[in-house]
């Protein structure tokens, strides 16, 4: 049987990536697809343990590379636990965030750098990046003012959250750039219902071989 | 202030390492020489949070390279908030296990290698080395008497074990091939007292600074 096909969704933070996935996949499935949507951790135990590491809220001390450690393990078991059984029975999968996101959140947001995240990344998916990333682009201004719903006010901690934001952004450009070949850039400032239409035309051809 | 020395204690199952660095520490101690004794988690919440993610029974599915990310996460809280900051203020650190360990139970004992397993914990510790390594060296054939005391018969799991801990101390005769500089070995297969009395010895000339 042929392997399944392996696609994430990425974009910053009020690019509709969840939405968006999510809608693409129903379509896919009435198609008849073999198909399945996931993001980490993906119901995996494991992985839905070092989550709770993550985002206990009592870990305030949780160091920059700790954190992209952390991601990277629960990344590889979600990997080895339900991506790559699904791929290998033929089904294909449809991940909202993957490698990138780590790249840039943890390479460019935390400033830990893209080559030193993309290392323990490379050590933790050994080999098994996307075919095809569905890259929803925003601009910085329309991503913000969506995060921040039309707010003027911004207090420090919004400062703060502002510039983590733009770093993730600048990252995001860097990363498109890097990995040209498996990226499908689409418009994502667009209403809701074109940016899906797009999303959904571009991995519905590749799940048929015309990509 | 003079930055403390990071002195590590390795060796394989069975070398003594826990008893021996012990007792160095005490002596030391008593001599007055600023020093702490420390082995992951530490203490350390987040490290001990995600200890308690490795040893959980109930996660029998976990992949070989996750626990590898884990331990690596685990070193890397425990390097920044328990070692830097005791060395920066002048105290000496003894930590009893730290990154040849993990290139000897994960990069050979479970097979992942020792470059990749070096390469994650490069990114987790930042050039963090140990200033010296106390290697305990033991041959295999006694520290396998030691850890199965005496047993004649070896069940399944024993003789898994038994793999386990030969590929283990495999590992550690490459490991301290490959670092020679930092590594001080001694002979673990005699006596307690004599393998604390030259440790010390060891230890308390590296303090001195006449090492």
């Amino acid at each position: 049987m042929a392997r399944g096909k392996f696609i994430t969704f990425e974009g910053p933070d009020g690019s509709g990536k969840t939405t968006v996935s999510t809608q693409v996949v129903e379509r896919l499935k009435k198609d008849g697809f073999p198909v399945i949507l996931t993001r980490e951790p993906g119901g995996i135990a494991i992985a839905e343990q070092i989550r709770n590491v993550i985002l206990d809220p009592a870990n305030t001390a949780m160091d920059d590379r700790t954190e992209a450690l952390l991601y990277a393990a629960s990344r590889r078991q979600h990997l080895v636990e339900k991506i790559l059984p699904a791929l290998e029975e033929g089904t294909n999968v449809i991940s909202d965030r993957f490698v990138d996101s780590s790249l840039a959140y943890q390479g460019c947001g935390r400033h830990i750098g893209i080559e030193p995240v993309m290392e323990i990344n490379r050590f933790a998916i050994e080999g098994n990046m996307p075919d095809y990333t569905i890259f929803l682009d925003i601009d910085a201004e329309t991503g913000l003012e969506r995060i921040h719903k039309g707010r003027t006010y911004l207090d420090r901690l919004d400062q703060e959250k502002l510039s983590f934001h733009m770093d993730v952004w600048n990252g995001y450009r860097q990363i498109i750039d890097m990995y040209r070949d498996r990226m499908i850039i689409i418009d994502a400032s667009r209403e809701p219902e074109q940016v899906i239409e797009d999303a959904y035309q571009a991995v519905k051809e590749i799940l048929e071989g015309n990509r």
